[in-house]
């Protein structure tokens, strides 16, 4: 088997309460925790300046750790179109923040994350937290499981066959303009 | 009544396949047409691809043409979740490139747009179009419907008692920071 090289992958988890996140670096199969946190904001806040906190904390995430790959967990479904609308505002900051800097994006539903952490697609919060503090070596957990759900989508994405083809993932204005010369005007 | 400094407000019509959008510029009532066009999305093109442009020519426009702050048409219903979580991400793409540039952005109804337009909130998109036309004397339409749906949310919000207030439009994180220092850890 090929060496594979160094990758490090954000995982982002991005609600309209709480963002989580965590990002890890792999250079086989077992990943490395770097980072574990969440953004919060709040109820006070108007929902543009949590759109523009979503957006800039991507940016900085990446400017810091550097990731190759973003993976979002991104549920398809929800109580009622109004939270979908701003559930969507959000990923889509997050997503144009990773695409602004031309890192591919990939996308997870829940259940398929829940299932590559536990095996089990109805895993609780808890249960997805627990199997990966021992996975991790995490001494303290955070407080908010929502952390943990950002970690979560890293390595459900770690664990997927390597390299990811183009079709699963997209990277960006200026990649698509590198590889489709003749579709500009 | 003190006498208005020259404005230019960029309107956006946000949507999954064709994002319409127009700008004018305005120092008292008659507001100047500046551009009018849309940026049209395949449907051949991956959802991430078209968010990458949404939010790329947002921040192109801005930088060509400088606005003072950014409307945008955005519907609160829809058909079904999945489609509102699309159009939310795709709004979100747009917000953020605004927000980003520290761009005040403001978000109307579409019913509210059309009754500022022709005085009928349950105005046809033609109406709303045969009504800008005359107003701002364009002598070629575009062909695209979503141009004019652009436009309008701009003199919408042209229209709107001014300065507008801080609460109904949110100008960016930077702004936030600026105004609320006590707030930052």
């Amino acid at each position: 088997m090929a060496e594979r090289k160094t990758r490090t992958i954000l995982g982002i988890d991005p609600g309209t309460n709480v963002m989580g996140y965590g990002i890890i670096r792999t250079s086989g199969k077992n990943p490395e925790l770097i980072a574990l946190d969440v953004l919060k904001l709040k109820k006070s806040e108007h929902h543009f300046e949590r759109l523009s906190r979503i957006f800039e904390c991507t940016l900085s995430l990446i400017e810091k750790y550097h990731p190759d790959e973003l993976a979002i967990e991104a549920p398809f479904y929800g109580k009622n179109v109004q939270s979908m609308l701003k559930l969507g505002r959000a990923q889509g900051a997050a997503i144009a923040a990773a695409l602004h800097k031309n890192i591919p994006v990939y996308e997870y539903a829940p259940r398929k994350i829940k299932m590559a952490i536990t095996g089990i697609g109805s895993a609780s919060k808890e249960q997805v937290a627990s199997i990966l503090q021992q996975m991790m070596h995490i001494d303290a957990m955070p407080v908010k499981l929502d952390a943990t759900d950002g970690l979560a989508v890293a390595i459900c994405h770690c664990f997927q066959k390597i390299p990811v083809t183009k079709s699963s993932g997209y990277s960006g204005w200026k990649d698509f303009i590198k590889n489709n010369p003749s579709r500009l005007k």
